[in-house]
């Protein structure tokens, strides 16, 4: 798709970040990639295992989704990320067309792998499949993230644990920037795939700042806040996100790692954050769990199971307006596996639909009047706020 | 679909047989019902819980299902069958706008319930579920499958267990045939239902014959051959067909309950049978297991890790024409959602294929022919014969 405007430069970029517009620190804009365009602020599905759990491939591109997140850490252990190139590539693997992320490995080494030993060189660990032994440095990240055929390739850091002192913080975070470096000369020149860099230092403004200064003096096509989303809780991550923006760039994309909530993203968009993943709207599906713009319901819960109404009649995906909560309901309780397919479905269309409605309305410049309404009505029915009686 | 040429009739009936082409005894025809035609010889994909399980019910429509088989034991006890009744019926409630079958939930009474205490009133067990006790007797049995709104409802029978004494076959029989009764004066007389009498009388040939007659004596509008595929093998099965289908009218459906692989199909529609029911596409597809016209592929074999080839180019299910075996061995791997949901579509998918090719054969007067080839070509890399080693 950006191949012709591509071949017209001397030198080629692997993505070019289009603003489109402001509404005070809020922004649209467009990502261009070999694979298409990525619409911002754009959400990520994540498709961990080379699959967004529970949806076809084909299904997700339908909910408007322009970019999938794939795990470097989950793709290396299985199939094996030499493997994926035999076979074409992450994109071919998994019939994916569209623009696909990777993320470094490194937060799921931490959160995900057994007997961890981390060094200067990088991070030993045994998988938690079969407990073999594996070494994840950036050089070896980037080369796995490359040979997957990853649009946008994530430098190699490693995810400051919260709470912990600042000292901790400060030290994770010189690494962090050492690997940065390490991750940017492995990377070398690319014309196919970019690079971003992560911002650490957790809940310190001081050692944000200086994390994003360094990872500007490496240079990246894009700059992600890592760290957060971790425990720190949503006022210490928008406090931090306050204070960090400000020192990247205005004319590359803001990636902001792990989030959220559809609260938290209209409240990160506030601020000035482009992109997004989350495994929220996935795994809430595969637990009963359904996003509608009156907030979540709870399709576990027994209110349901007479209740001949579609959980939103007004959406456009069949999940959401052609089924019963009734059968809904049924399928949770009997762990049917349509029960998982359909709420998947229904919950990444509606963050695709959420994403529209807020670039929609920073385009108009009324994305304030926007997530002030959105903020009440995705609070109306949340049976996770005291809704319904949960059985 | 067939309210128009019903309303032409003073006397209405549920469902109209129309016998198109004989090629010895294999048949070829159609029967109508108020949601549609079911093209035989037909396979009914079992949708056990409501739900063929790991597939959009309009997927299944696509694979050429005309019609779904639904189990009344596991409706009765979740959702129930008066709440499906209240929500509209099953076919509203599960989306699915074709026939509907429903099984008369006697097989799996003793098959799956803890404690079943059978009398001539009926049986009474304890739910596999929560080990609530219920009780199915003709009457319920009939009543619960026409709340449901099935277009072709089953008599209440015993599913005669093998092995067996001849005395207690013929005991069971003849419990199954006053059942029989119970369940066509329960049913009384419908419009928009069709009910089918079940020959039972284990491997016995005058014990299948007499219940042939007593059921002819009742008279249904389809005859059902029950009992068999329940140990006796392959050979009996067949020879017990033989047997039991000249004792049927020839202008009516014939089903046998339960059946099967491709290669009892074949054999199956050879002596007369038009109609098939069974767990083995679906469940085989949520097992790693695919059927090919080369024969079954086990997904989980390490043999396919890295081939590139699909299940299947030629099939016209992108389930088999468009993902890797490679891939698809990844997800089975990995337990992946998307693994069942692939394999059971594409399972799905052949079935209707197969029947279709079986449907053709018939009109074009070369069904011995293609049964003959069908055989050498299934058994060609059948890896649960051989094929390949399974790792």
């Amino acid at each position: 798709m950006s191949a012709e405007p591509e071949s017209r430069n001397a030198v080629s970029k692997p993505i070019h970040f289009h603003l489109e517009a402001t509404d005070q620190a809020a922004r649209l804009g467009a990502i261009s990639t070999s694979h298409g365009v990525i619409r911002t602020p754009a959400f990520m599905p994540v498709g961990t295992a080379a699959t967004v759990k529970a949806m076809f491939p084909e299904c997700v591109k339908a909910t408007g989704t322009d970019v999938l997140l794939g795990n470097t850490y989950h793709l290396m252990l299985r199939p094996g990320a030499e493997r994926v190139a035999r076979l074409g590539g992450l994109h071919q693997f998994m019939n994916w067309n569209g623009p696909i992320l990777t993320d470094s490995g490194g937060f799921q080494v931490m959160s995900l792998a057994k007997l961890r030993k981390i060094s200067e060189q990088g991070v030993i660990f045994q998988s938690h499949i079969d407990g073999a032994t594996h070494e994840l440095t950036p050089e070896r990240s980037i080369e796995i993230q490359v040979l997957l055929g990853a649009d946008i390739v994530m430098a190699f850091d490693e995810c400051t644990p919260f709470p912990c002192k600042r000292e901790e913080a400060q030290e994770s975070m010189e690494l962090s920037m050492r690997w940065a470096e390490r991750s940017k000369t492995a990377f070398g020149s690319q014309t196919h795939h970019a690079l971003y860099g992560i911002v650490q230092g957790g809940i310190h403004p001081d050692l944000r700042e200086r994390s994003a200064k360094a990872l500007l003096d490496i240079g990246f096509d894009g700059y992600a806040v890592g760290g957060l989303a971790v425990g720190e809780g949503q006022e210490m991550m928008l406090k931090t996100l306050e204070q960090t923006v400000p020192c990247l760039p205005a004319d590359k994309p803001r990636y902001l790692m792990g989030v959220g909530t559809p609260d938290d993203i209209l409240s990160a968009v506030e601020r000035g954050i482009d992109m997004f993943d989350c495994v929220m709207p996935t795994r809430s599906g595969r637990h009963g769990q359904a996003f509608t713009w009156e907030g979540r319901v709870n399709l576990r819960n027994a209110v349901h199971a007479d209740d001949p109404r579609p959980l939103d009649a007004a959406s456009a995906c069949p999940a959401a307006n052609s089924y019963s909560r009734a059968y809904l309901h049924h399928l949770v309780k009997s762990g049917e596996y349509l029960a998982a397919m359909l709420l998947t479905w229904a919950n990444v269309h509606f963050y695709q639909d959420f994403m529209q409605a807020i670039r929609t309305a920073i385009a108009e410049n009324r994305f304030q009047d926007f997530a002030r309404e959105t903020r009440a009505r995705l609070g109306s029915q949340d049976e996770d706020r005291g809704g319904a009686p949960v059985i």
